[in-house]
Protein backbone atom coordinates (compact mmCIF):
# COMPACT_ATOMS: atom_id res chain seq x y z
CA UNK A 1 0.00 0.00 0.00
CA UNK A 2 1.44 3.34 -1.03
CA UNK A 3 0.75 6.43 1.05
CA UNK A 4 0.67 9.98 -0.28
CA UNK A 5 1.89 12.97 1.76
CA UNK A 6 -1.59 13.71 3.11
CA UNK A 7 -1.66 10.23 4.68
CA UNK A 8 1.76 10.94 6.25
CA UNK A 9 0.23 13.96 8.03
CA UNK A 10 -2.56 11.66 9.20
CA UNK A 11 0.03 9.17 10.45
CA UNK A 12 1.90 11.91 12.34
CA UNK A 13 -1.40 13.07 13.86
CA UNK A 14 -2.38 9.50 14.73
CA UNK A 15 1.02 8.75 16.25
CA UNK A 16 0.74 11.82 18.50
CA UNK A 17 -2.88 11.39 19.61
CA UNK A 18 -2.32 7.66 20.18
CA UNK A 19 1.07 7.88 21.89
CA UNK A 20 -0.37 10.67 24.06
CA UNK A 21 -2.28 8.10 26.14
CA UNK A 22 0.90 6.12 26.92
CA UNK A 23 2.30 8.49 29.61
CA UNK A 24 -1.19 8.70 31.18
CA UNK A 25 -1.59 4.91 31.25
CA UNK A 26 1.94 4.53 32.66
CA UNK A 27 1.37 7.23 35.32
CA UNK A 28 -1.94 5.72 36.40
CA UNK A 29 -0.58 2.15 36.36
CA UNK A 30 2.37 3.27 38.52
CA UNK A 31 0.50 5.48 41.02
CA UNK A 32 -2.87 3.70 41.08
CA UNK A 33 -4.28 7.22 41.65
CA UNK A 34 -7.40 7.92 39.58
CA UNK A 35 -9.22 10.49 41.71
CA UNK A 36 -8.64 13.37 39.28
CA UNK A 37 -9.49 11.25 36.19
CA UNK A 38 -13.03 11.51 34.77
CA UNK A 39 -14.87 8.17 34.42
CA UNK A 40 -17.38 9.71 31.99
CA UNK A 41 -14.52 10.94 29.78
CA UNK A 42 -12.94 7.49 29.37
CA UNK A 43 -16.31 5.77 28.88
CA UNK A 44 -17.32 8.16 26.08
CA UNK A 45 -13.79 8.14 24.61
CA UNK A 46 -13.74 4.33 24.38
CA UNK A 47 -17.07 4.30 22.50
CA UNK A 48 -16.01 7.22 20.28
CA UNK A 49 -12.61 5.80 19.32
CA UNK A 50 -14.33 2.54 18.36
CA UNK A 51 -16.65 4.47 16.01
CA UNK A 52 -13.68 6.38 14.50
CA UNK A 53 -12.12 3.02 13.68
CA UNK A 54 -15.34 1.92 11.94
CA UNK A 55 -15.36 5.25 10.04
CA UNK A 56 -11.76 4.66 8.91
CA UNK A 57 -12.63 1.16 7.70
CA UNK A 58 -15.61 2.50 5.71
CA UNK A 59 -13.49 5.30 4.16
CA UNK A 60 -10.54 2.93 3.63
CA UNK A 61 -8.31 5.48 5.39
CA UNK A 62 -5.28 3.56 6.75
CA UNK A 63 -4.12 6.31 9.15
CA UNK A 64 -7.56 6.54 10.78
CA UNK A 65 -7.85 2.75 11.17
CA UNK A 66 -4.35 2.18 12.60
CA UNK A 67 -4.35 5.15 14.99
CA UNK A 68 -7.76 4.31 16.43
CA UNK A 69 -7.09 0.59 16.84
CA UNK A 70 -4.10 1.37 19.08
CA UNK A 71 -5.96 4.23 20.82
CA UNK A 72 -8.80 1.83 21.58
CA UNK A 73 -6.42 -0.48 23.44
CA UNK A 74 -4.90 2.39 25.47
CA UNK A 75 -8.17 4.25 26.21
CA UNK A 76 -9.83 0.95 27.09
CA UNK A 77 -6.85 0.24 29.37
CA UNK A 78 -7.34 3.60 31.12
CA UNK A 79 -11.04 2.83 31.57
CA UNK A 80 -10.12 -0.49 33.18
CA UNK A 81 -7.58 1.20 35.52
CA UNK A 82 -10.14 3.87 36.47
CA UNK A 83 -12.79 1.23 37.26
CA UNK A 84 -10.25 -0.91 39.15
CA UNK A 85 -8.96 1.86 41.46
CA UNK A 86 -12.11 4.05 41.52
CA UNK A 87 -13.45 2.65 44.78
CA UNK A 88 -10.00 2.35 46.36
CA UNK A 89 -9.75 6.15 46.61
CA UNK A 90 -9.75 7.93 49.95
CA UNK A 91 -13.35 9.11 50.37
CA UNK A 92 -13.76 12.91 50.35
CA UNK A 93 -13.94 14.55 53.78
CA UNK A 94 -17.48 15.56 54.83
CA UNK B 1 -23.17 20.56 2.22
CA UNK B 2 -24.75 17.11 2.02
CA UNK B 3 -23.45 14.24 4.15
CA UNK B 4 -23.68 10.55 3.32
CA UNK B 5 -24.20 7.89 5.99
CA UNK B 6 -20.48 7.25 6.37
CA UNK B 7 -20.00 10.91 7.36
CA UNK B 8 -22.81 10.48 9.94
CA UNK B 9 -20.79 7.70 11.58
CA UNK B 10 -17.83 10.08 11.57
CA UNK B 11 -19.99 12.77 13.18
CA UNK B 12 -21.19 10.35 15.88
CA UNK B 13 -17.56 9.34 16.52
CA UNK B 14 -16.44 12.97 16.59
CA UNK B 15 -19.28 13.98 18.90
CA UNK B 16 -18.29 11.24 21.38
CA UNK B 17 -14.50 11.75 21.31
CA UNK B 18 -14.96 15.52 21.51
CA UNK B 19 -17.72 15.61 24.14
CA UNK B 20 -15.66 13.11 26.16
CA UNK B 21 -13.29 15.90 27.23
CA UNK B 22 -16.13 18.03 28.62
CA UNK B 23 -16.66 16.09 31.90
CA UNK B 24 -12.87 16.01 32.41
CA UNK B 25 -12.53 19.77 31.84
CA UNK B 26 -15.51 20.41 34.15
CA UNK B 27 -14.16 18.09 36.87
CA UNK B 28 -10.70 19.67 36.73
CA UNK B 29 -12.09 23.23 36.59
CA UNK B 30 -14.25 22.47 39.64
CA UNK B 31 -11.71 20.58 41.79
CA UNK B 32 -8.49 22.30 40.61
CA UNK B 33 -6.92 18.84 41.22
CA UNK B 34 -4.52 17.81 38.45
CA UNK B 35 -2.12 15.51 40.31
CA UNK B 36 -3.32 12.34 38.55
CA UNK B 37 -3.43 14.01 35.09
CA UNK B 38 -0.44 13.48 32.76
CA UNK B 39 1.15 16.70 31.45
CA UNK B 40 2.88 14.80 28.63
CA UNK B 41 -0.48 13.34 27.53
CA UNK B 42 -2.16 16.72 27.12
CA UNK B 43 0.88 18.29 25.45
CA UNK B 44 1.10 15.52 22.83
CA UNK B 45 -2.70 15.42 22.45
CA UNK B 46 -2.91 19.16 21.72
CA UNK B 47 -0.26 18.86 18.99
CA UNK B 48 -1.85 15.69 17.57
CA UNK B 49 -5.41 17.03 17.47
CA UNK B 50 -4.10 20.11 15.62
CA UNK B 51 -2.52 17.83 12.99
CA UNK B 52 -5.76 15.78 12.67
CA UNK B 53 -7.56 19.04 11.90
CA UNK B 54 -5.01 19.83 9.16
CA UNK B 55 -5.47 16.27 7.80
CA UNK B 56 -9.25 16.77 7.70
CA UNK B 57 -8.84 20.07 5.83
CA UNK B 58 -6.55 18.41 3.25
CA UNK B 59 -8.97 15.48 2.77
CA UNK B 60 -12.00 17.82 2.82
CA UNK B 61 -13.57 15.54 5.48
CA UNK B 62 -16.12 17.68 7.38
CA UNK B 63 -16.46 15.31 10.37
CA UNK B 64 -12.71 15.25 10.93
CA UNK B 65 -12.39 19.05 10.70
CA UNK B 66 -15.33 19.87 13.00
CA UNK B 67 -14.57 17.26 15.66
CA UNK B 68 -10.92 18.21 15.92
CA UNK B 69 -11.52 21.97 15.99
CA UNK B 70 -13.71 21.56 19.09
CA UNK B 71 -11.37 18.93 20.59
CA UNK B 72 -8.48 21.35 20.16
CA UNK B 73 -10.28 23.96 22.29
CA UNK B 74 -11.07 21.41 25.05
CA UNK B 75 -7.71 19.61 25.07
CA UNK B 76 -5.93 22.97 24.98
CA UNK B 77 -8.13 24.03 27.90
CA UNK B 78 -7.11 20.93 29.88
CA UNK B 79 -3.45 21.68 29.12
CA UNK B 80 -3.92 25.23 30.47
CA UNK B 81 -5.65 23.92 33.64
CA UNK B 82 -2.87 21.34 34.17
CA UNK B 83 -0.17 24.01 33.79
CA UNK B 84 -2.09 26.44 36.04
CA UNK B 85 -2.62 24.04 38.96
CA UNK B 86 0.45 21.80 38.40
CA UNK B 87 2.65 23.61 40.93
CA UNK B 88 -0.21 24.20 43.37
CA UNK B 89 -0.35 20.47 44.22
CA UNK B 90 0.57 19.17 47.65
CA UNK B 91 4.18 17.99 47.24
CA UNK B 92 4.64 14.20 47.63
CA UNK B 93 5.77 13.07 51.07
CA UNK B 94 9.49 12.17 51.25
Amino acid sequence: MELNWVEYIGLAAGTLTTAAYLPQVYKTWRTKAVGDISLVMYTAMTAGVFLWMVYGILLKAPAVIAANAVSLALVGGMLRLKLKYHNAQTPPKP
